[in-house]
């Protein structure tokens, strides 16, 4: 029998849809020829056709950096001037400031996260970071996204690897809900959400996936989407930013491991991941944990879920955690 | 410069982005080779491949038929039993028992919305209302979500054109937002939110696409996707099911053309709607105005949006509504 599920966070339902059950070898991930290098404006050689970058990793002459990041050429939102909101009757509108980076995330067109050296994982981890810490004092932002779209289908539109940040004005709608329903369970339990959602994943077992020193990497009692993955730290930490350097070696490790197994598991799929941290304007909360969410891209988001915001997902957690937990056991075949 | 808007009812902000502009003919919609009807179960002939139905517009004899109602071979929600929720330590689950239809709108498998007659178009509006009438008196249900997916992309899995009607044991996420955000308006300005918005949209007529006989179809101020157009009663209705026999011949023609325009500006785009109307257990809700929101697919939905609730939208909405008035003006070319 299908089964109704509810995000202890949010509040959100999600259909799991037992009935239609799918395994990994049901999915045909959607992938799209690569174009390759010629013309790419992330590839060594090209750094004058993006915007002067904001960091660097690697030494100072052309071609010889490892990680770059440097302002969008086409923002979603533009870095100058000031905050301004108006009214237009029962409408409000507010100017599109915000900060849109691309972090270019090594110099290989062909360079994968699961390919990429441990070390350069970490460089990303630490950019991320860096970019945080550097955009904070920026007193006209509320929050940023650091987010990584993977593939066409994923809404990658150049496909050299590349991850992105989004500082925005006003607090994003999922992240005020987080906020929320994580401060209504810190009131009434006295102890954070997150935390509690670590300690029953470990004591269970059943929807872990990986665990690597101080991070745990499960899939959610209630996903919106098959495979979907969250990487949390197992010890209580509101923001992002207070990683320290060998935790960041340690979610190097975990998060490529992990790409790596949806790679074997589900064909290399498209694959969206964000970042949910702390808002700007806020300290170390007691009730916010931050953690990274994970979606393979398998299946098409349709009618039902734009009109109620209701989710029906064919792929139990438990089985997709079984799957990524032993790749050989249940993988393409 | 780029935009900030917020929906007034659900408060959900979304960037126009501006400096992306994107007019019909920088879209690029995905479409899938029809497979035809060879094996197609919604086609005459095949109706014991069918459940047995629940609906059935036209003769009795096999083939005769122009409309069928059945329930979904592959339910997501499964019709026996009763209700039944439980906890899981700090989780919550319910079973997963719901109504899952479909309605296949024309015996022919090519048929699209925009070439039926409109008679026929009323008569899948008049089964959309019979459908709700008949599946309120359920107790175990909250909710009804009629919704259609057009084009592989837009996660149709059959091609016969077909729409889908979904009943569920609790109040879905964006149903409840819409209802609280109503409800908060209507508590402060003693009107009804989409009263104001449609009275609104007509005295500055920027965004109003069609009108036809007590219904407005007009591209929201703050859409989430590009090209995202609603149709509502210009006269306050909370409930669909109340709609009268000459209000669907109105409501089936400006549908009908709509779609058609939709097909003639963005080259047959794959589209999802979803129907917004009260919830069962209520009755005129002096607040809450049903709606349809329509949804071509133009584009992906990323990282960023899945992990903010946050939609980046590259068409204006007084844009796109200027190219579904005057489609020759703006059209593909």
């Amino acid at each position: 029998m299908p089964e109704l599920r509810k995000d202890p966070v949010v509040g959100r339902w999600v259909v799991i849809a037992t009935e239609r059950a799918r395994r990994p070898s049901d999915f045909s991930p959607e992938t799209t020829p690569l174009r390759g290098p010629a013309g790419c404006v992330f590839c060594p050689g090209n750094e004058e056709k993006t915007p002067p970058e904001v960091l660097r990793v690697g030494g100072t002459a052309a071609g010889a950096w490892t990680l770059r990041v440097v302002p969008n050429k086409f923002p979603a939102l533009q870095v100058e001037g000031e905050v301004q909101a108006t009214g237009d009757g029962i409408y409000d509108r507010m100017n599109g400031v915000g900060a849109h980076e691309v972090i270019i995330e090594t110099p290989d067109h062909y360079g994968s996260l699961a390919a990429l050296e441990d070390s350069a994982v970490a460089d990303l981890l630490v950019a991320y970071r860096d970019r945080l810490v550097g955009l904070r004092k920026d007193p006209r932002f509320e929050y940023i996204q650091i987010f990584k779209n993977h593939g066409a289908a994923a809404g990658a539109s150049l496909e050299h690897p590349h991850s992105q940040l989004i500082a925005t004005p006003i607090l994003p709608e999922l992240v005020r809900e987080e906020l929320e329903g994580a401060a209504h369970y810190y009131r009434m339990k006295e102890r954070c959400v997150w935390c509690d959602i670590v300690r029953q994943e470990r004591r269970d077992g059943l929807r872990v996936v990986l665990e690597e020193d101080g991070f745990l990497a499960l899939a959610p009692f209630a996903p919106r989407f098959p495979f979907e993955t969250w990487i949390l730290p197992t010890a209580h930490r509101a923001t992002y930013e207070s990683i320290a350097p060998d935790e960041v070696d340690a979610l190097a490790r975990l998060l490529r491991e992990l790409v790596g197994r949806f790679n074997e598991v589900l064909r290399d799929p498209p694959y969206n991941y964000a970042l949910h941290t702390a808002p700007l304007r806020t300290t170390e909360l007691d009730y916010f944990h931050w953690h990274l969410e994970l979606m393979p891209k398998l299946t098409k988001v349709a009618g039902f879920e734009w009109g109620t915001g209701f989710f029906i997902n064919p792929t139990p957690p438990e089985e997709a955690a079984r799957f990524l937990r032993t790749p050989r056991e249940g993988g393409a075949g």
